[in-house]
């Protein structure tokens, strides 16, 4: 079942290897530092939602987001099967390696041998690398820049090998921040000690976070992913880690390669959920806004910004309506799932009222006659809120799964003029992968 | 409810006077021919079915269309209300003229003023105009650039000014190539004997088309829009349409607009019948083809490509299921709805039989009993059918109208550089505008 036997001295040679780097059209310096954002799940419509979101569903304050002004070109996303609708696993490869390969693989090819990774490349050429996540930081996306697996749920082999690859004798990842612990402490590995002892300061809270003062580091922040972020009081989670993460960074004198993945944006598209998506589609915003600051202020750094497939099937209007009721979105305060939960904890006679004070919308009699009826059937009872919520906005879905829309590339920097008009997944990790070799010269 | 009452000399003025040409980056020259081509309802996954289905479903055989080689930016749709969803007309005004209006409105604005369009511009400067449609020429997307009226409904008082509107005297469409013969030739008003009294040539069949030798010209092909590219026997009857008004067009002294619209891609969106919309993408692909091959001829022109809004909410994957099967739209040998007539006409025996003949899709027994039950009810039968369609190939969508998503922007030429990114709908429309000023010095 778990075919990769290559010892580990052969990554190192494949990633030094495997690479021919692509001809770039200008003699132009390549960029020393790149951030590598992911917005999992991210498909173009979520770009367009959030636009109307921001503006409040009102003409009036429509305005160019920051994903708008970054916005130059566009990403197909097929894996290397017939399918043409790829999981993260494959779609995060594809990013990682320059290399299609088959869903739920995690940079291995189809005879499951390893895929050397950009990061890989990076550190064997005296490069730093960092991870930030809103998911477990072993998570498919994540994990596919450090690790080699036929399968992304083999999650715990996926931690051991942050640790365990070598390249050149160093460790790959210099900083990682997260969730995931359940991972890193168990009962047959405690991979925390073993990071702290070869010279990782580690923190597992919040304010332990700001404490990290160099790298490398390890912060692990929440047993598997984080709280989705319309359920907690932190405005902007994956803002606060990926400030840490440039901070700790920065200054590495062969520059530096860091992954930000906006994780849960996929999670609220599954869930069909569009306020959950919103929340963490502002959260990526504002991580995109610090990391765009630090462009300004280190402009050899490139910062590329895509998504590894679109979630949901996401449309701004259903059911032959022509409105897309932005503005309603404002009133939700939680997830559906969250939603859900308290109000099956909650008295009959107080339903109606808990819910119009936890989504601003009303209760038909009609609604509430079924809400009632179902309150103790979790997925009943999910499935009718949920569609409420979507009827009211005019929000289409259509699928749990993923799709194969295209996505949006965004690029700023040094080097973002390589990321125009249409490409494939693979193209931006071998341009990615072209840099990091032509700066490390 | 009929409130354009400006005299007609009003509205020279205000073509002459309305546009503040906007600043260019540079000195360049500005193309002196623009091709303004517009996919109705074509949103961004039209280009991603597209790219699939000419491959065949086969990741082996995926390359890049001629969309995705041209794309270059990316463009919002929203109209002048608080629905986000824009119709047609709204969006071919803001196309035409720069400035967002209501739904159902050709290019007047809340007061149902005219505003000035930028086929009237070219006329003032001594530019010939052109516009191909698959619908009839007086849709709503073409009868933007020529005609003002607070209705889009209102086909005749459109094709009326057609012809009566002037410009300096002069009439502004010199080719005009589509469908829509009942609304020029009616009782109360014979506009193809005017036209021909003017001196333009005309065609009403495709044999008479290549009869046409020179502009001014009228070619009324169908009553009302052109058959759909699926039911009829012409690979790319835009294409053939496109390719004889550019014949017609090129040569003039002072350049010329032309505008080829794609009408009939938004009435399969509508339809949710994704084999007719990968027809019609078929043949605007080939009349893109057959634009470019004439810039690569006449370097001085701007080709431009966009849509005016999505269609149907379309989405590749639908129902959890992770993949899309564009290799089973080939067996699609008609549109559902042409389908669904057929089927209604026939002996029951020969149902299933003839489904899999038209189709490539089997028919299950309980499919052929609910099929059975419903062959004498139109709207049933259609709808079981488009839904037998759509799951086989898991396609998805949302909405039978149109959706808020951002469309693709495209371009080729002289001018191309000044559409990438994100931009609005107007911006297009300005900045043409300002190529057509700037070409007339
Ligand atoms: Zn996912
Ligand atoms: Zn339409």
């Amino acid at each position: 079942m778990y075919r990769f036997t290559l010892p580990l001295a052969a990554i190192a040679l494949l990633s030094a290897c495997a690479q021919t780097p692509a001809p770039t059209p200008s003699e132009q310096a390549a960029p020393n530092n790149i951030i590598f954002m992911i917005g999992d799940g991210m498909g173009a419509n979520y770009l367009t939602a959030y636009r109307y979101f921001l503006a409040e569903g009102k003409q009036q304050q429509i305005k160019p987001t920051i994903y708008d002004e970054l916005w130059t070109g566009i990403s197909s996303t097929w894996p290397d099967d017939q399918t043409l609708v790829t999981d993260s696993a494959a779609s995060a490869t594809a990013l990682a390696t320059g290399v299609k390969t088959f869903n739920g693989a995690i940079s291995v090819d189809q005879q499951h041998l390893p895929i050397g990774t950009l990061m890989q490349q990076a550190k064997r050429l005296g490069k730093a690398n960092g991870i930030v996540a809103s998911s477990q930081v072993n998570h498919a996306t994540p994990a596919a820049f450090l690790a080699h697996n036929p399968s992304r749920r083999n999650m715990d082999a996926i931690a051991d090998q942050f640790f365990d690859i070598r390249i050149e004798g160093q460790l790959v990842p210099d900083v990682m921040l997260g969730g995931g612990l359940t991972h890193f402490i168990r009962d047959d590995r405690n991979l925390v000690a073993e990071f702290q002892a070869e010279g990782y300061q580690y923190a597992d809270s919040w304010q332990q976070l700001t404490q990290l003062s160099q790298a490398p580091a390890l912060a692990l922040l929440a047993d598997g992913g984080l709280p989705s972020v319309l359920n907690q009081e932190m405005e902007a989670p994956l803002q606060v880690m990926t400030e840490k993460a440039l901070e700790l960074l920065s200054g590495q004198p062969q520059g530096f390669v860091l992954m930000v993945e906006g994780s849960q944006i996929d999670w609220c598209g599954h869930a069909n959920d569009i306020a959950c998506a919103m929340a963490e589609m502002h959260d990526f915003a504002l991580a995109i806004q610090s990391a765009k600051a630090f462009v300004d202020a280190n402009p050899d750094t490139l910062l590329i910004i895509t998504a590894d497939h679109e979630t949901g099937g996401l449309a701004l209007a259903a059911d032959g309506i022509y409105e897309w009721r932005a503005d309603l979105i404002y009133g939700v305060q939680y997830t559906v799932r969250e939603i859900t939960e308290r109000l099956m904890a909650l008295e009959p006679a107080k339903l109606a009222d808990q819910w119009r004070h936890w989504t601003g919308l009303p209760l038909t009699d009609e609604q509430l006659t079924a809400v009632l009826a179902a309150q103790h059937d979790q997925p009943k009872l999910y499935s009718l809120l949920n569609g409420y919520i979507n009827q009211a906005t005019r929000t289409g879905w259509t699928t749990s799964g993923h799709t194969a829309a295209d996505v949006p590339v965004m690029a700023y920097g040094a080097g973002a003029e390589q990321f125009t008009g249409f490409m494939d997944n693979i193209d931006i990790a071998k341009r990615i992968m072209s840099f990091i070799q032509q700066s490390a010269k």
